[in-house]
């Protein structure tokens, strides 16, 4: 029977609020995340930090406001608050500032160049942190970052790159495995909150991302790509070929590290945050513009379109709840929601659990 | 009491889902009908074939995909669909084709210009296809079809059409009946699922659209016009003028017959087909085309913002438990809304008794 | 606990439907107002008249129809109403008038270059009208009026006005008080359906709107401002400087006295009146069209934007609800809210009262 998708969100876990690129040193940044107003910047020595982006007294944008040295003010009534949310200055009446004039703050962690937000209520786990560090490793011209925003929902982008099959038929030749991949069953290794997915192949000519960074362009090659989901959105993607003997890893092959991460901005829209690292041509200044450039080209043409266009046709159905067909490359996409899910049933189970304790402990 | 009007749609009968020349010999066709969408295209052969427009794998609109002779290809993922619905072909691991690959088609038939669908689960009814032959008899220049998308719900169209009065009031001085329709009581035939209004009068000069094909254009003629409602939602008009004795119908007068037809869309949006066949300079290309852009402009410029406002006015609200005023003129229009209601009505009825006699089956 | 905002309306009180100026000799004017479509014209003499802006036959919009001397033909099927909503003429059938072919009017009265609307079922008592006749004493060209469309929830607007701490923080240099106003308690003076605050302060240069109509416009003065709320929408603000021993009114100093007011268009969105009438340079007709473009301007480019902002914010909450923190200059605006939620629910207890009256009655 048809069901209605979850949109109660994972909130204790990390998710990208923004691109480190985005947020500058002197202004304030605003974005919805998980229906939730957040205000953005970074204090004089850099850090960044993340409030509600509501003030608590008439509820306007933290964000409409202005800088004033580390602190905030609001543009309305001029109440100002400082990075941890406190009110340090009310202009009115005696300047006694009342205890309710604090706003919300959220744990932020600037790493592998996002800026990464914990929107729950539990205590921030910096060890829940993806590991993404490829990324932030090697020649600052070897790595493009990008940001697109997408009226779909963000399971569907998760889906998209999990089932790398679709190289083979939604996109152009550049990454095309000339129907290797998707007869293959692919390699699954999974864990309570990650599923990895791999597939190895020979092909000739080697895919065309790669195959100029090889000995001989137009030779057979041995390929791999492997992605793996990270719950609750984060998924990393590494491909490589390489025309010897060696192992089929990145630190053999020629190939690039990818990073894929959504965070739900309200629960049909999602913001989508995507990185890649390549291993050859690492100080290319101008090949890594364009690189960056034609991914993200890639994604806002060609997977867009169908992401956008599944979200149309599903609805707010759940998508297992209609019976789709399952097909061998879906394992991975179709063990990641399963993963997904259950990381969320667990969360509301402890929360629930939470609040029966404390109706206990209220009655003792 | 003001009670909310329906949105259950008759199901089991023929709707027109495209004019014949919206859908070419390459092409793949989108448009959602009665909220659902579906894919149009035709065969090597020219006949067309409707399909639901989503892929039963991953949901994406078939209609992004690709033609393989009479084949569709899904972009995304590579399942190929014969125009049975079909899965014909499965790229991925070994090929095998799972049972639920199938793709719900819908019988679809080519007939009067027009290619009608029938959206309900019943065996579809040749028989029940409206008879509006009259438009493809006679040379090709003489009829004209044309489409128009509309902000409203279909049974105000048919309302508008149904109710002819309003061409002394709402249009200009090209179709005025100079005041002599409005006050007469129309004639009316009705059946289980049809009704018809039928008004003659004379005037001076004929009607501004026929008056030049008749032999003293400024002088009197008798006039007639009959519109004859086929449920769920087609219209046939008949108009004509004759200055002699002949009988008024379109064999003696100088005239047109008209057909005008709705589809649901989405529950607030329609889309609406419209031809026209004339008697009179049926060779001239020329006149044929502004005859139809003619029509097709005052559709648009004049009927279509009352019966967009009407919409906004009457909301979801059922028409009739507003308690709207009823005048003489609105015999038609009226009876049609009852025809409607009593066919869905048995329609609903009728599923009930189906799944009733399915659950005492299975008992047994 | 968070609540939702009340969408009732007091019915039953004056509310602006129009400027004077927006409704010409000849047209007809639509405006919906507290979620109805109203149609506004001026008769012959001109006085105008608002009936309900939807024919009773087919509920099209009347606005889109045609004035005949002062009646109003609806252009969809010719029904001809008189301004007392009676139909005059039905051009269909033998002519005959149904009983039920006439449409709701609304009390309006035009005063102070407002047309006001009475959208109640109670009658209409011009006693209720709020006064504000200094608008329309004096000058003609002493007194400006503007029409702004907000996508908020008319409290809001109310809120900002009637806190007016914020012109130290939100406005620029020209309405600042150099932060005078913001450490005030105001002086409050409330009855049951309105409440006034007041600021009285000295500054140094006076308030730039004033100031070069003083005698040393770099010296000091003392300056007051007052906000009265009248329930349900209206406040009426007076501002005035003065450098000798004159008491603080606008019959001693040099100032001016606004009004606010508005009025729902839908659940979300405002029409929102103004209007400035001054006591200097009352004759320049050049200085009065700036002082109203420079008043328009500044709501629309400072003020909007933020009770806008609120409104995305707050949504569809309560703001009392939502724990607002409160300021002592809050005062005037939380007790405005508190008569408005007052008079509602007495509307609303009468209401059922009546109801219960009327069924005892009927059982006897």
């Amino acid at each position: 029977m048809e069901t209605s998708r979850s949109v109660t969100y994972l909130k204790n876990a990390w998710y990208v609020a923004a691109l480190s690129s985005e947020v500058g040193a002197e202004g304030l940044f605003a974005r919805k995340l998980l229906n939730t107003p957040v205000l953005i910047y970074r204090l004089k020595n850099g850090s960044p930090v993340a409030l509600l982006d509501r003030c608590p007294h008439r509820f306007v944008p933290l964000s409409m406001g202005l800088r004033e040295g580390d602190d905030v003010v609001c543009k309305y009534h001029g109440l100002k608050f400082d990075c941890s949310g406190a009110c340090n200055h009310n202009p009115h009446g005696n300047g006694h500032i009342p205890r309710a004039a604090r706003v919300r703050t959220f744990p932020l962690v600037e790493r592998y160049g996002f800026l990464w937000i914990w929107p729950g209520d539990a205590p921030a786990d910096e060890a829940k942190l993806p590991d993404v560090s490829p990324l932030t490793e090697g020649h600052p011209n070897g790595v493009g970052f990008t940001y697109m925003h997408r009226k779909t929902y963000y399971e569907l982008i998760t889906d998209n790159v999990m089932d790398l099959s679709h190289v083979d038929h939604l996109h152009g030749e550049i990454i095309s495995t000339r129907g290797q991949l998707t007869p293959q069953v692919p390699q699954v290794k999974e864990t309570d909150s990650t599923v990895a997915t791999r597939w190895e192949w020979k092909q000739t000519p080697p895919i065309f991302i790669l195959n100029q960074f090889l000995p001989e362009p137009m030779a057979e090659a041995r390929h791999f790509v492997e992605v793996k989901f990270m719950a609750p959105t984060t998924v990393q993607l590494q491909i490589g070929a390489t025309q010897d003997d060696s192992a089929l890893d990145l630190a053999h092959c020629v190939g690039q590290y990818d990073l894929h991460t959504t965070t739900p901005e309200s629960d049909g829209t999602t913001h989508y945050f995507f990185a890649t690292r390549r291993n050859h041509l690492v100080d290319d200044a101008d090949y890594n513009a364009a690189k960056i450039k034609g991914m993200h080209d890639a994604f806002v043409d060609e997977d867009g379109p169908y992401v956008d266009a599944q979200y149309v046709n599903i609805g707010n159905a759940d998508l297992l709840s209609l019976n789709p067909v399952l097909l061998s490359s879906d394992v991975g996409a179709v063990r990641a929601r399963r993963i997904l899910r259950s990381v969320i049933a667990d969360e509301v189970q402890r929360a629930q659990a939470d609040a029966a304790d404390t109706r206990s402990a209220a009655r003792v």
